[in-house]
């Protein structure tokens, strides 16, 4: 690298920072292991949806506190600064030091960010923290970040999340056909095929469209999130499970450039931070979810699972995708036959102690005996 | 509290640390927010136990990593400064500042210290989770532990455990009359109103008993840590659910007074470091216990899941040691008020998107179609 081009690419690593970066210059050798560093950090949600926007700010809050404010990062909501999708790309360009988002955002510049986030028929949000953090998906995410100039901390879960609203019952495959359905991009690239029409609503946009009848469904998220956006006044069935997102992974999206330039501890601080977030968005979604089911069915919302044989063509039709998607990228191939064969794995496991043990309780749950 | 008293509390505090407690009195008010600290920390674990001790090593490791080694907690395996079973006590009396453990070892002291462990027919790992970070588990625990001059961080999961080795079959409720399982405090007493007669064998000591058949079946943990035991060469049915260990919370338990006695900024550091604690060994449990299961069933061993039947009078049998213990016991009652009401709220959405999502590809994963 020319001193020209290094020149440039310290400029186009960030325009926050600046007091980070003259300190660690300036600073004599004793101070520079907990420089002053100020970074911003642009969120994918609205202060609204507390949860996904609360794993932003437990990040933010912990690195503050870990730090004795000597690293501060600043939260803006989506939009406050940059708009929701395009998060990843001001991290990229370094408008912002860092982001808190879903990866699949990025799905239209290159399918393999969706595996950093959620794909149809995917691991669950237990498999995805064990595949990213001991399972080798860490590395080769940041291997394909990298090439971004991009470094991403597991920052939060949904847990597995319902398959949406309907203003009818969807009984039989022929209900999905000419079915407009808001729905992102990977499972909306895998319903095309069974005849849905997928819609890309942001998610303010999806209650009057719902309300108008200019989509006949829309899926979110889950209960809690569901319930603030008030789709069931103008939805009637709940469908569940959602097999796009069996979990769905939040990132802290970091500019590696930024990220290289922390000290160890700052690094190691982030790295704890993130798994902090995690684990709270994931107890609190577990925590939050349960009351909102109980009112949304008290509201007149009707569940209905998805039948098995809809369950199947969707599948059939996922495989379908993911061999055309791993013909044509090799990215793509390599870390979704990571994940695949954690996935065979792990569900062997988990049917016999985890899932015998809960199908228990989930029978005296029944029974009304817990 | 007199000043007499007052010396005495704080001689007996403990009696590491010490250049830490004279640091924090000695230096300038600026080096106060990142003084230098070496704790000792006494874990349960043998270091083959890789899981469970490495639970209690990432924490040590993030703590000096985030701190610069200015915070440095140097670990010890079970009996190399204090036995396995007595680490907590080690931690009231001051003699180490921190330890690793299962708090059900002090079932016998108090069986409300189980609840911040596990507890028959109780939470799973998630719910564990959820419950202490964001349910009101952590407040309720540590008023408890607060009590005995112990403050407990969540560091770490086995999830759901398996139900234990056996040398025949268990197909009714006859064949557990007389049946001596080793197996811990809270399980023994529900077992034995069965007709068991539990069996308090320390891990090590195991393999030989069952060997020589002086008992006729045990329990552990589950396939990666049973492995290394080598159980499956003594005992050929592995029976399944651990249903007294539906998920089993390990924590770092630190003398109170030494909790307290901590910048902000560290006791935040530790916080992060068990959040990471807890999600690196959820999750090195799910990566390691799908291989050891395969090859324990291609050595030999005999998969068997306990009958609904066994299993309904083991909750039965349960459900009367809790309300014994709850009749005595206030701290009990309180806290296991709590889980109980957060259980059937949990169980309720869990049965709904996560685990019809986790059905369904358990179906395809019997069907090879992973």
């Amino acid at each position: 690298m020319t001193t020209l081009n290094r020149r440039k690419f310290i400029k186009s690593a960030g325009v926050g920072g600046v007091a980070a970066a003259a300190s660690a210059v300036a600073a004599p050798a004793i101070a520079q292991s907990a420089p002053e560093v100020k970074w911003r950090m642009a969120a994918s949600w609205p202060k609204a949806l507390d949860t996904l926007y609360g794993g932003a700010d437990q990040f933010c809050k912990y690195v503050a506190e870990a730090t004795d404010n000597k690293f501060q990062i600043q939260l803006f909501a989506a939009g406050e600064i940059v708009p929701a999708l395009q998060v990843t790309d001001a991290v990229i360009n370094g408008q912002v030091e860092a982001c808190h988002t879903a990866q699949y955002y990025m799905w239209g510049k290159d399918p393999t960010w969706a595996l950093g986030c959620a794909v149809p028929f995917g691991l669950n949000g237990r498999q995805q923290s064990a595949w990213w953090t001991e399972g080798g998906g860490e590395a080769l995410l940041n291997t394909f970040h990298a090439k971004h100039n991009v470094h991403a901390l597991l920052s939060g879960n949904t847990s597995a999340q319902m398959g949406g609203w309907f203003r009818k019952e969807i009984n039989t495959l022929d209900d999905l056909k000419g079915l407009k359905f808001r729905v992102g991009g990977f499972a909306g690239a895998v319903m095309s095929k069974l005849g849905v029409v997928p819609q890309q609503i942001a998610g303010g946009d999806i209650y009057p469209s719902l309300e108008k009848g200019t989509i006949d469904g829309a899926e979110w998220v889950g209960p809690h999130d569901d319930e603030k956006l008030g789709f069931f006044k103008v939805a009637k069935y709940y469908y569940y499970p959602g097999w796009w997102e069996g979990g769905a992974m939040l990132t802290t999206q970091i500019n590696k450039a930024k990220w290289d330039s922390l000290p160890k501890s700052y690094q190691a601080i982030c790295k704890a931070a993130a798994a902090q977030a995690n684990q709270y968005m994931i107890a609190r979604y577990d925590v939050m979810n349960p009351a909102a089911l109980k009112r949304l069915v008290a509201a007149g919302t009707q569940l209905r699972p998805f039948s098995e044989a809809i369950l199947d063509a969707c599948f059939k039709s996922a495989n379908e995708v993911y061999a055309d998607l791993s013909g044509k990228n090799e990215d793509f191939k390599k870390i979704w036959e990571s994940i695949r064969a954690f996935r065979a794995d792990s569900y062997l496991w988990m049917q016999v102690a985890d899932n015998t043990y809960d199908t228990y309780m989930m029978i005296q749950q029944r029974k009304k005996t817990l």
